[in-house]
């Protein structure tokens, strides 16, 4: 019996390091994960990372044919194939993480950043099926975005293209990590509506259930359900994440003129709340020529393990360009 | 004797249509034009192109071989070789230019917008040879861009990408032609500096030459010179042009980490003057992990016929892409 062609996705995050045995169409065969411990060297990681990769490949070899590895990290560089001073690891200037796994199993490797790989996941197996020029915005604590163009991955003249989160929306806005002010993220993200909430709290005098939650316990899941629960300020608050998102978008669609712009992550968890304001807000903004053009989408991964999938979907991209396939 | 391979490269303007038998090196062999007579129907203009194309190549023929034509001209579409609503020319809602000029002379047709033309033009005889991801940005009447991406013009869904010039920059800015407000290009271009010009003529009391000179008399020739002479209002004029733009290409090169953004037509011939703000500014606004990597040029096309060389560039890319090279 001919064995079954699969690749391995790996999504290396600051707690847990996930891994799965992905097939051509997106299914995922067998998983398994391991603690990161982001506080040891990566000397200490590598030789766990491998014996994962082994063990968790052992269980389908009789089956499945390994045609390449994966691999989605913060700050991944797919040119370099390194992991370049990722704020959340404890693992030195630069890990040449791609090299490493090649050297150790012989197949092909490829790596790239958590948004770029969502975005070829949902190219692959996602909303973004047939698509050749889309975004996915990522609405975690940050806001991350994976551009592609022509039906692959813009990564730019140094591999770190797609900073979507970092453009200043707003002139002496709010201060950023990145320590700069006006970062589109500082407002539309998960931390960026916290932010909106507390404000509103400030200007306004509605009351709310969330005003007895401290700003480090108050999670955009908690401001969804008191939107969804009736909050006018935790309504109000997602109106606002969504009007600057949806400002940004217009932008976006000026330049790159996108099939869709699709939202993944925290804060697209809340659906309909963070969708409609965000749509209005990029219809009405948009230029004449593009306007109906882009649809503004949820990613279909969000219920899956949309990590592995994108980590996979780099390597199965990453075959059909060797033309190995 | 092995004839020599040779594009023509047509640009088509409001006044004149701009033909060029161009070289693989971007050498102008022979070059004419004839007037667009922009108010008569298309009907009228073709015969007189078809001409002009024959008579051109007429006086190269012996010794060249035509490989193709490239056409660049307002709203072009690369993707359906149309011109659509074009609103300096009278020639309806869509012409199919393309598939008019291939029948008529059978050989290979391309067609797209001045900016994008402009782009293919750097990257192949100017300022970005050897460049696969850069921007020209065009400061005449409006702002255009054209965007390379991995080596080819970023057209998008629908061939319209590339409008950095309809990017909103200011909330509640100046009226833009587009019919919205705080469009880059009311403040960066030639038309953009007149209006901050007067401006300041409102707001502040220091003389200046150019304040007997009426609004729709006033050129960016004019202010730039001034600005040369000492006149300290062009001078701010030309520092709050830059900072915008400088500003606005922050955002850009943290979508596209590109390696170099050109500056091109009237405005850019300002050099300095505009150049050193529009840096200043870039530099200062641009996320840590791009400082100091993407360079701000000129064109190294403007002493040239960029707009000729801009169109046959792009049929040297098609055939490229042809594999007919």
């Amino acid at each position: 019996m001919a064995l079954q062609a699969v690749t391995l996705g790996i999504d290396i995050g600051g707690t847990n390091t996930v891994l799965g045995v992905v097939d051509a169409q997106g299914v995922c065969l067998a998983e398994t994960f391991l603690q990161t411990r982001a506080s040891e060297p990566v000397e200490y990681y590598l030789p766990r990372l491998y014996d994962s990769i082994e063990s968790l490949y052992s269980t389908v070899s009789a089956t499945c044919e390994m045609k390449g590895i994966g691999i989605g990290a913060p700050n991944g560089n797919y040119y370099s194939g390194t992991i370049e001073q990722a704020a959340n690891l404890n693992w030195g200037d630069i890990v040449y993480m791609r090299q490493l796994v090649h050297e150790r199993f012989g197949v092909p490797v490829a790596l790239t950043n958590d948004a770029n790989a969502a975005a070829l996941g949902e190219m692959l197996f996602g909303a973004a099926r047939g698509m050749k020029h889309f975004l996915v915005v990522t609405l975690g604590t940050g806001l991350g975005s994976g551009i592609v163009v022509n039906g692959d991955v813009l990564y730019g003249s140094d591999g770190f293209a797609g900073e979507l989160g970092h453009t200043i929306v707003k002139e002496n806005g709010r201060m950023c990590g990145c320590g700069r002010r006006g970062c589109l993220e500082t407002y539309s993200s998960a931390s960026g509506i916290r932010r909106t909430m507390v404000e509103l709290f400030a200007e306004r005098t509605e009351s709310s259930g969330l005003r007895d939650v401290s700003f480090n316990a108050m999670t955009a899941a908690a401001i969804s359900s008191a939107a969804q629960a009736g909050d006018s300020l935790a309504q109000t608050a997602f109106e606002l994440t969504g009007a600057t998102l949806g400002k940004a978008l217009a932008n976006v669609i000026a330049c790159f003129s996108p099939e869709a712009v699709i939202l993944f992550g925290g804060l697209a968890n809340a659906g309909d709340l963070i969708l409609n304001p965000t749509r209005r807000a990029m219809e009405e903004t948009t230029l004449n020529i593009f306007q109906g053009k882009t649809r503004l989408l949820l990613s279909e991964l969000m219920d899956k393990n949309a990590a592995v999938l994108g980590a996979s979907a780099l390597m199965w991209k990453e075959l059909e360009k060797l033309g190995t396939l």
